[in-house]
């Protein structure tokens, strides 16, 4: 199972951090500025934030902008709806701990027309600061911390590894299952069959962890393989775990993303009725980007009403998720529609947003597959390349003598010489005597096109 | 010690809620709107937002209002100053998992400012999500789920509830020690001897949760009394959770807001270097009032490294804080001077809230101890009024017919009504036999002042 200590990570980013200030300090190096390519930050890496989704915010943070005649009437307009919704009108004020009511709605309407009518209920879904605080929580209520043998959450190698520390830290275990690298990173159900089987005598699965589209390995999972998940964790009474947060980073040719709500719907008895689900997605890593918000939601479904209250206290506990993250995840899933004033400006924003990406995916697919002792199956979703790293006895032999893992020994040089901030391949799990390296893909070509 | 089943409070806001929906839909009731005063949250409470705090945001969130001259020059040069802290120049970017260094930096100079000049430490701070999520993840370290016997918190009470469940939900022990009303609410350090010692056999008191000034009562600690904790908390070595958030909000003709921290580091050895301390604060309560941004700090003293090295991971798990949160905490404790085109504006909201408040408090304590079956001590700070309800006999018997606490039956009454919404006593926790009412002190006079 997962070792802990592996999961000591950051010394890495504590150098680049070092490096950054050393140069601010006048520090000569062969390099002027750190390529930070490390976070999924949109922002960060370079994109502009969407100008609708920040003139409304704006709005709602000073009202008195809703009377200028600078800003576009619709956006004067929502952020006057938006406000009305604020308790006292002031996005300073508690919202119900949930999320704000017509906020819910608008989600379950934007769940609805997704996944081609199939109904989404307010209230099994509920706002949180983040989609990592949702997890962390629905954990807490899925892991039994008394339990011996103790529970089992099976998660994917590679897979982030905040995601490893919240299943570690409430005392679980987590039960990795290799996505197959040589299939484009497919998620194969025999391999579930294994996983599941590795845990006998160790731990009791009660859970399983998927992300679609992938991170940090690329990949899209097809209809038919989230068919199969499905009917996997219904036979193995596995409650379901979706990281849905790259719903919109989906490039590949014949790709599409397939929501897991809807799949398990449309399978009808017994599985639609009986799969309990939870089903996450953010402001943060949709085409608003907007991480710094902190808002994100998630979608249960199937679940016993004394596990719901559970989770409704659990989420209440923290007063309420930030308002104008929660404002920002109206406007993400209810954006401008045609005939608005900022409806063409919106649409070639994302447009735009959505070209640079497949570019950079491509490109970054092109060069990384061109450069001897790099290998990477087609990026057809998400923000991250993850390519192997071939490296030499030789190489492997240098970093064992520095006692570093060899993908970290390449990052760290990659770093110190060419100013260039990845991460490990071992920070997210990977097949033993195999070495890779995370980064995103976007940044390069987002300072090009700005 | 506390009862869990006491804590499923929550039905009065549900019938609230009904209740203000049914007037939207055009039920008929004696009166017109519900009149909120549950929470301290002084936008609901009708309290206008600082200009110079909104400005800043909106300018942040839409940078092209840097350059719009509706704005004071000071606003849109801090605006460019706080995006210049943000990664790529957007709110929408992470932030270091602690807060922004320069953000962090300018708390630590205004504890050191507020203290006397007395150094606070960057590395020693940490911005959250609002204060209970610090409160909470503190308690998470603190409290061994495994001991036997089981880990124990001293509280007093009254208390907020979320405080109490945060301590009930990690497995530990709420020991209550009771404010003395009829001393004002004061903290008795007799008292805390007591509750020490009624917690033998049955768990291990860590440490002792204070919150000053106090909420639901509306006590201030004298510095006297702040040192007698302190030197208590030496005595029986447990660490200190100090809730200032109402810091700002002291009205009491002879009192004086003493931090925990200024009043340590005087005593001098042994004291200022063993207790360990965690005061909290957030940009919620002061007159900023910004509780939907989420937003607080902790400042940590004297904590072992392997405990600060376990904090770090906890508050690092959620990736960070709202960033325009960040923002907000920066320009409260980091505000106009003077000279500052925005100082005079600044300052006269300032003294506008504060008047309000003064005014709200003295009044309610006027009209409270005027109406037979009512009293209440003065109230010298926070946002509440704690008044204690003289019932009589009989109104005591047809609550329990009902199968209701007499204050919620009191309570229920004062909704349904008179369509005022206030919270009962014993949520809070109150001396048995004896019946309270909690209600926000300001919101009847912003409604009048505006």
């Amino acid at each position: 199972m997962w070792n802990m200590k592996q999961l000591e990570y950051g010394a890495l980013a504590r150098r680049a951090n070092q490096i950054k200030k050393e140069l601010r300090q006048g520090v000569r190096r062969p390099y002027k500025e750190v390529i930070d390519v490390f976070q999924g930050d949109l922002h960060r890496a370079g994109m502009k934030p969407l100008t609708f989704v920040r003139q409304v915010l704006a709005a709602c943070v000073y009202p008195p902008l809703i009377n200028s005649s600078n800003l576009p009437l619709d956006v004067r307009q929502r952020a006057q709806e938006e406000l009305g919704r604020c308790v006292g009108g002031s996005v300073g004020s508690y919202s119900a701990a949930p999320g704000i009511p017509e906020i819910i709605h608008s989600i379950s309407e934007f769940i609805k027309r997704r996944d081609g009518g199939i109904p989404s209920h307010p209230e099994n879904i509920y706002i949180s600061p983040g989609s990592q605080w949702s997890i962390s929580n629905i954990l807490n209520v899925l892991v039994n911390r008394e339990a011996s043998p103790r529970t089992g959450v099976l998660i994917p190698v590679p897979c982030h590894n905040k995601t490893v520390l919240s299943i570690t830290q409430l005392g679980a275990v987590a039960v990795p299952y290799y996505l197959s690298e040589e299939q484009g990173w497919a998620l194969q159900v025999e391999e579930l069959q294994r996983a599941h089987e590795s845990a006998k005598g160790v731990c009791n699965p009660v859970a399983l962890y998927v992300i679609n589209p992938g991170n940090p390995a690329g990949y899209v999972q097809s209809q038919k393989s989230v068919l199969e998940v499905i009917r996997f964790a219904w036979e193995k009474r596995l409650f379901l775990l979706v990281d849905e947060l790259y719903q919109d980073c989906v490039y590949g040719e014949n790709c599409e993303f397939v929501s897991y709500k809807r799949a398990l719907s449309e399978m009808g008895p017994p599985f639609s009725g009986t799969v309990e689900l939870a089903s996450f997605h953010s402001v943060s890593k949709g085409f608003s980007g907007e991480c710094g918000l902190r808002a994100g939601y998630v979608e249960l479904v199937n679940l016993d009403p004394a596990v719901m209250k559970h989770i409704h206290t659990l989420f209440s506990k923290d007063a309420c998720s930030p308002v104008l993250g929660q404002i920002a995840l109206n406007l993400m899933t209810d954006p401008p529609k045609p005939g608005d004033p900022s409806y063409l400006l919106y649409k070639q924003e994302i447009e735009q947003i959505r070209t640079v990406l497949v570019h950079s995916v491509k490109k970054v697919h092109e060069v990384v597959n061109s450069l001897p002792g790099f290998s990477c199956p087609p990026i057809e979703g998400g923000l991250f390349a993850f390519p192997r790293l071939h490296l030499t006895p030789k190489a492997i032999q240098k970093a064992k003598e520095l006692g570093l893992q060899p993908d970290t020994f390449y990052c760290t040089r990659l770093l110190e010489e060419g100013g260039v901030f990845t991460g490990p391949g071992w920070e997210y799990g990977q097949k033993e005597g195999t070495y890779h390296i995370r980064y995103n893909t976007s940044r390069a070509l987002f300072k090009v096109h700005h």
